[in-house]
């Protein structure tokens, strides 16, 4: 049985892309129609499609998409004068697509399968449609890849989680943020799925709200239980001994534990520790970059200043969009391969890929 | 010279009171003419008045104008039948004004003070235009008072404040919350003043923003540099040794030194103890509850869900407005009367009243 895969993303007609709108979330349920590279990275920046997994799943079939709108403008009646997708074309949209944003290492990951992909069909003569459909194929892979990769770290993750478990989490890491049924919330939803009476604690999750619009919103179409908090109020869940566990996703993991997540994942893990709770990362292999030996490496976004509420005109804000978690603080990674203990090093650089 | 005064409070015509109505700052600076105490709890439960020293004052002006419109209403020509003050009148206004907020104690001690200020009065047989006067005598008295407390409070801070230092704060301490200069922000204002070159590093403070809204506009007003973060960057800015001194204020102090105030202060206080930031607490004696042993003690408000955000109907939230933090994580705590350090029993005892 294939796993379960988000319903956040679709291919739509002609090879188009139909991403889910998670800006109007929860208001209002809106898909976009995505034919184009520069479509797609705008939707990726605007954080239209979001969560470190999704963005690379939806980076490639952005890809795939104009590949396949270019097959189509090519054999059009009045053909475009820049059409059928050339080496040129492939490693431009490429760059383009990789640059997006750039903490989130999946995305690179992706970005490297298709380009990779691409230029092995060339060079076994593929072209025009075939190339197209090669880059489709390759996309789709990845998509299958990593809703299996969600369903394995779910079935990892049941060891750490105790029946009737509360479970605090921060932003969104479900089918709104993976190919699958998530990766903490993967976790959950198996857990949840087997009877075991969890219920979830969600952080609002500061500026975009992605907790208490995204994860509210999963959990409760799914039926778990969820209560929301201002970011602000975990350590008192904690203190007031409402929280068993703490278990969030992952954006970029360095080769020795390091893990760069939202901002304010740090904090919680801090605070975990201050109470003696297990702090948990749930990722895929495709978060693991090894070419970052500590967090110090990964490059961390800084978002506009607007995002932060308040309305002050020529208000000075430093807005970044992640932190770096060390992997001291980390009591635990769940990946598709296994469950990961300290010292990390060792067994992330045994991960396979 | 006296100490300066907010301007989010006035006298109005005719013994009213006005509020600078602070649900709508920054996008709108807009008064309210209060003459009832009805009318001032709306105020006081909907934050348009808000901040523990400065919901005490309002209240006991609120109480001092309601008294002066019942006054002119029985002398006006058609009297109204249920005027002059009275003891009744006062003892259920006084018990209703007590129960606008629960957290705050300086919020009970102010009406403490007006109820016996006015019991006092009548028993030396002032009544009407005579007890109204004295009501509004002690209410101004209970705001000059405040408003000195927060000028020694903001001295005796300076011992606290390195040249250049970056301070972390939470919530709003300043000429919006007090009558005075400020609390934590009191200390801010004076070493700024003194050519101290100090910068702030304000949370936004959910749910309600008090920090992006009110801290941002009222130091941007005082051309004080100042940044504004999510709640969940504190720890991420701590880490980057970018904050060198924590100060907040606080709703109520219990006997021990545990510190009431808004909800995400106990956090900022764990985070800067893991790294090795002081963490001071800034208030005046009215804020001490000498009847509360400890934080437990302190009864903590819990806000409706719909001031979360994320709009999802039915959304399950838990909101308390407030946290406890153990004076065990409380570096100094600033008072109008000097600068208390662990264990905080005895010099909180010794306090004057």
């Amino acid at each position: 049985m294939p796993a379960p895969h988000t319903d956040a993303i679709a291919w739509g007609p002609d090879g188009s892309v139909r991403v889910l709108d998670q800006t109007a979330l929860p208001a209002e349920v809106r898909w976009l129609t995505i034919t184009s590279v520069e479509a797609m990275i705008e939707a990726i920046r605007s954080l239209r499609v979001r969560g470190a997994p999704l963005i690379g799943i939806a980076a490639a079939m952005g890809l795939a998409a104009e590949a396949a709108r270019l097959v189509a403008e090519a054999r059009a009646p009045q053909p475009s004068p820049h059409n059928w997708p050339t080496g040129e074309w492939l490693e431009a949209a490429c760059r383009r697509l990789a640059a997006a944003r750039p903490t989130a290492v999946n995305l690179r990951h992706a970005i490297e399968r298709m380009q990779r992909a691409g230029l092995e069909a060339m060079r076994s003569g593929a072209a025009g449609p075939d190339l197209a459909q090669r880059l489709r194929t390759e996309a789709q892979a990845i998509w299958d890849g990593d809703a299996a990769m969600c369903q394995a770290i779910g079935e990892y993750g049941q060891a750490l989680i105790g029946p009737g478990a509360r479970i605090l989490t921060h932003c969104n890491t479900g089918m709104l943020a993976t190919g699958g049924i998530g990766t903490a919330l993967g976790v959950v939803y198996l857990a949840h799925q087997r009877g075991r009476a969890v219920s979830v604690i969600a952080t609002e999750t500061r500026p975009l709200g992605q907790g208490a619009r995204l994860t509210a919103w999963e959990l409760t179409r799914a039926g778990i239980p969820c209560r929301v908090i201002v970011d602000g109020a975990a350590a008192w869940m904690m203190a007031r001994r409402e929280v068993d566990v703490v278990i969030v996703g992952a954006d970029r993991i360095a080769a020795n534990g390091d893990v760069a997540n939202k901002i304010g994942t740090y904090g919680l893990a801090l605070l975990a520790r201050a109470h003696g709770i297990p702090f948990y990362v749930a990722a895929p292999r495709s978060t693991f970059d090894l070419a970052s030996p500590s967090g110090e490496a990964i490059p961390i976004e800084e978002r506009p200043a607007s995002e932060i509420a308040g309305g002050l005109e020529g208000l000075s804000a430093f807005n970044p969009a992640f932190d770096v978690t060390p992997g001291a603080l980390v009591t635990a990674i769940v990946t598709d391969q296994g469950v990961l203990r300290p010292p990390y090093g060792p067994s992330i650089a045994a991960l396979g890929r």
